[in-house]
């Protein structure tokens, strides 16, 4: 493989592992989800927790399976990547228990979004770099939209990701007045803003210090958008930002003003409108990546 | 004042210092305070910021208007107690800026609960006492039972609170199964379970080792709840908690397994189905006070 990838490409016909490290996947949509695979050319490996039983009502098995699983998934040397099957809440209750050296050992991308963010965090500790993107219980089963996505997904994990490369939506979602110019260089981290604040002040908060910060979040009212980005700045965590990249906040009131009144004041580079997070389409994005952020371009560069 | 007192009574009529550090108070409201005042046998002074105007839509008036009236509040010689008209949120923007030694030196107690929480937080770092009570904008004048709650607040803020004194709820919520025996004695901290949360990271976090946790929340799912509680986990913030005083999470489905689930394996006495919080009648709770708390008499008593 040249040294010009950043994420490797996968497979022509990959051969994924699918977990559900947080809430449990409707039967329903999991009854389809071998046909959609086969259409999509995948190959899949269902990790038992997938299908229960279910623990306390919101997760998809107890902690014991699901990080079983999860070790099982990034251990099988036959599977190329690893996707969760939706979010929900749950992830952060495995970290204690997650192998650090198995996950740094077996270096496949780690696929998902909103509460995978607890778990993207702890492999940015590790170095290791995944893809913030829709997942198939949550966005690809849900309509054609979100096939569509899926599509697109699978074309980007087929390509890899190059240095040099260049990231811009498929549609331009437009000038943001919420943006400020500028131009900034950093390992692309966070995801889910309210995941990722449950992280502050245990070990599994991430040091964003020189890093570019996504941010997205649903149905989190401006008040509770207040409450999480105040939080970030109390404990000190956004002092060292590079550059701030927006994304959708959906199924709530505008943040805008919010965010202006939070992020601005720090004086960094901010692209906002990015559309990645609770919507469709869904940009796929590189979580670990060392990217460089043209806000006036509307793009990110893979470093 | 006999040194049995830990919450000397107030005057038989008090004037209360009315602030509004969080939330807007609804005009309509704000309209129907005086008379309900003077029903009550209350002077007040409403500090300008109650009346706006307010800013992000959620904020009563901006960060330096809010936290002037908090500071002239505190400093008033002729103001008995500060009382909160309503939470919602925006106590902790103003923590970087409190003045803790004009807070110490005005020994009054702070009136309030729910986002008031975070003001609370700071309070108790210093040693200073308050009521975790229900407020003016948000219950008093709500409907007749709000009303009675105020009446029962002020028989108790005008009795004050002293040592070897015994507090019960007006209403026995029953035996309740999410409960673990035991007495365990400590300063009541606590308050809004998400609130609370939002200090995690920060400089203003309580430390709870050696403290009896009061619990409450409005409106956050259970999965919300075990995120919140994971996270006080994770960070190892209830390793010394001494006991855990359970009290009111209403408008969401029942928290009571994954509060089982979080809180029962650190073997502590737990007394839950306590009635303070977001409901009504609220139990006005003495945060600040060494208490000892019966799981099997269902009571506290003042240390």
């Amino acid at each position: 493989m040249p040294s010009t990838y950043r994420l490797p490409p996968l497979p022509e016909r990959p051969c994924l592992g699918l977990i559900a490290p947080a809430g449990p996947p409707a039967p329903e949509r999991l009854a389809r989800l071998p046909a959609v695979l086969d259409t999509l050319g995948l190959d899949a490996r269902l990790l038992p927790g997938c299908q229960g039983p279910a623990h306390l009502d919101h997760l998809a098995a107890d902690d014991a399976r699901r990080l079983a699983d999860l070790h099982e998934a990034f251990a099988d040397p036959t599977l190329d990547a690893v996707l969760a099957l939706r979010g929900g809440y749950g992830c952060a209750r495995l970290l204690p228990g997650v192998d650090r050296g198995l996950m740094a050992r077996g270096r496949k991308p780690l696929i998902g979004y909103s509460d995978l963010t607890a778990l993207h965090a702890l492999r940015d500790g590790l170095g290791l770099a995944g893809w913030h993107a829709p997942m198939p219980v949550s966005d690809w089963l849900r309509d054609e939209a979100g096939l569509d996505d899926a599509r697109h997904l699978l074309r980007r994990l087929r390509q890899g990701l190059r240095a040099g490369e260049t990231l811009a939506p498929r549609q331009d979602p437009g000038a943001q007045a919420l943006s400020r110019p500028g131009v900034a260089r950093g390992r692309l981290v966070g995801g889910n803003l309210a995941v990722l604040v449950s992280l502050l002040g245990t070990p599994y908060m991430p040091d964003l210090r020189g890093t570019l910060l996504f941010l997205e979040d649903v149905a989190e009212e401006p008040y509770k958008v207040d409450r999480l980005l105040t939080q970030l700045r109390l404990a000190g965590a956004l002092d060292g930002v590079a550059g701030f990249l927006i994304g959708s906040f959906s199924d709530a009131a505008s943040p805008d003003a919010v965010l202006a009144d939070r992020l601005h004041p720090l004086g960094r580079p901010l692209l906002a409108g990015w559309p990645s997070g609770h919507c469709c389409p869904h940009e796929p994005l590189p979580l670990g990546l060392a990217l460089e952020m043209d806000v006036a371009g509307r793009c990110l560069r893979v470093l």
